[in-house]
């Protein structure tokens, strides 16, 4: 399968559908089963200890792994998330953004399986690690 | 082991510490190794197709959850979520609060175990379960 | 939903479908949505240290929660496990049997999630928790 | 950190070990944080449908992240599975092994948080994905 949409039609389609929130994402890089989004790190992201809140990194996940499926079936197209794992391995630091490469395992009939990781901008090694599954309209393929 | 701390402590305890968020979480029942936490559904909790977003949930399940095991462990200690799991089951009402009932399954030396069903305020079936694990602080026993 | 077969008939559909190891396991109790299930521990289910070994405790619990959904669609019906999330919080006893307490959390048109605890034999705290998601046949509403 | 262990001495340990079991894996690559585990697949390992069972996946993926990270801390060490979170993507086929390849995310001060992907020989689609975490003892520092 290939793209059925473009990083432009994606960020529109994203401040469309989530407007409250749209403008604290950015996309980076849009290929096929991949995409990568930055997280706009604000003062409501964070909590005390000077880092960022897991709710912040599972919107993150969830966001990106998303918008990633709906580029690959089409943004008309309704998938739901059904499950979701998450590791939170090590502490972001508050003053950075956050990224998170998400990639699609299974893009099947009925099921979508992605695998993220998120990172501190800049750093190496992640600080979280996700994988979630959407439930996929009948219609899709 | 017996609770450390009663509900309106662990109240102010949410006050203090999540300043920004307090005010949309409500303490029902308190007991060992057992807590009920409301999320007062707002505008900001909701997303198209009138119904909850999966961050709030994830973000109850998450509070509720650690103020369990902070009532086991004393307020001071600083745990720390490691992993979470949560399956989306059914879409939750708009205009109806969400509850939370967690159980702590294990508290251990190193690590606390918890499990979490999420219902939309009057309903019998759950729209999500949870399982969230923390770190705990050497100190703490 | 009611039960579409009982305990006996379930017993012989085990028989049928997993030759090799259905002689490991007994059905205690079922009702719907619930069954409990023993797995009579063996030499090849320990694994060093005097203890149950992971893989014998994910197979109990994926037996349970997989008899316990084809209870509720008839075990004509084809499911496939496509989720699982396990903790293991205690070291079960090596000379007790294991007990899996299964409950079906939502059963759906497309999914069923389920969720288990198991129990060492005789004691009152889980050795582990577990969710199971099974995708379930178009048919079998 | 470095390999503490090459994959001989981890070969041996697995049989030391493990003697009920260890026949049935083969160590293919070891690098730093990363390691390949071949199932050999037998008739033990298969359920009707032509394909292999659930608990075998598990089993790999657990054998794999386990010789993983005791080849970074050293087989001395005592490490046990705390939780494991697996994705069945699609169905293994019967007639061949299956290979997992594992990666340590975080190798930290009490847990290790792994990573692995399972393939069909030959096959470039993953079976099934898995994460695997692991408790570490004080001394492993």
């Amino acid at each position: 399968m290939s793209l059925k949409i473009d990083a432009a039609e994606l960020t529109r389609f994203l401040a469309k559908v989530f407007p409250q929130v749209a403008h604290d994402f950015k996309l980076l890089n849009l290929a096929e089963n991949y995409l990568e989004v930055v997280l706009l790190i604000k003062e409501k992201h964070l909590r005390p200890g000077g880092t960022v809140s897991g709710p912040s990194m599972f919107a993150l996940a969830d966001v990106s792994a998303y918008l990633n499926v709906l580029s690959m079936i089409g943004p008309q197209a309704l998938a739901v998330t059904t499950n979701c794992g998450i590791d939170f391995m090590r502490k972001p630091k508050a003053n950075r953004n956050l990224i998170c490469k998400s990639s699609i395992l299974k893009l099947g009939r009925a099921l979508a399986v992605t695998e993220c990781q998120i990172f501190s901008e800049g750093e190496l090694e992640p600080v979280a690690r996700a994988n979630l599954t959407y439930s996929l309209p009948p219609a899709h393929i």
